[in-house]
């Protein structure tokens, strides 16, 4: 193989359909660092109209607001997190890396033999599966 | 919300790309019960050129062989799970369920204040964020 195996992992939540994930988080994180929405989705690359949509999907779906628009309004002006939106976008990424250092310990025990690079598990060279 | 809030995790393994996820994994364990890899990706409705597409490139990327084909050949007869196949499968499935029971517990741990359907953490129903 041409690089170590590794995994990679994607952690979303979800009510009945697909809630919050590394889209919003991220999203969330851009907000904290500009005060707009429309700057930070600017930053991501992403189209203002989705940044839009997927963080009132989101808030739709936990019941709860993540920003608060400043002067001008959502549209216009800036924005920030509510205290209970820091509160969960902090729970999620403590959750998100807690769960991503346990699948790197899990990764290695389980799927270790695998992992080196062109390595195969210890005594296995000889199977008639190498080709 | 209309349903508890609860994670979704994705497992997958990349070298420099994609390499083994779900969609390999079931199509691995449809060949095991069905001998036969058209016969897989037809229970899993999909489509033959995908499934040996997939399959080639994991093999290609993982630099051992998951199926052995069996009489006439992968295109026309079966197949079956190679000894190194077998083993990365049960490595695979026994890693995805450690990391999803362990997202659960994390879970419970992190988030666990916004879980339960239309609850929110002790003491913040009072935020103004509520609408």
């Amino acid at each position: 193989m041409t690089q170590d195996l590794h995994p990679v992992i994607s952690l979303r939540l979800f009510t009945d359909r697909k809630c919050f994930g590394p889209g919003v988080a991220a999203l969330l994180h851009g907000v904290e660092a500009r005060r707009s929405l429309r700057a930070a989705a600017q930053a991501m690359g992403m189209a203002y109209s989705k940044a839009w949509r997927i963080l009132h999907e989101a808030e739709e779906q936990l019941g709860f607001k993540l920003l608060d628009s400043t002067a001008g309004g959502r549209h216009g002006g800036g924005a920030v997190l509510t205290p209970e939106g820091t509160r969960f976008l902090a729970a999620y990424d403590a959750w998100a890396a807690a769960v991503r250092a346990e699948a790197e310990r899990l990764f290695a025990a389980q799927l270790g033999p695998w992992a080196g690079p062109d390595v195969h598990p210890t005594g296995m060279q000889s199977d008639k599966t190498e080709e």
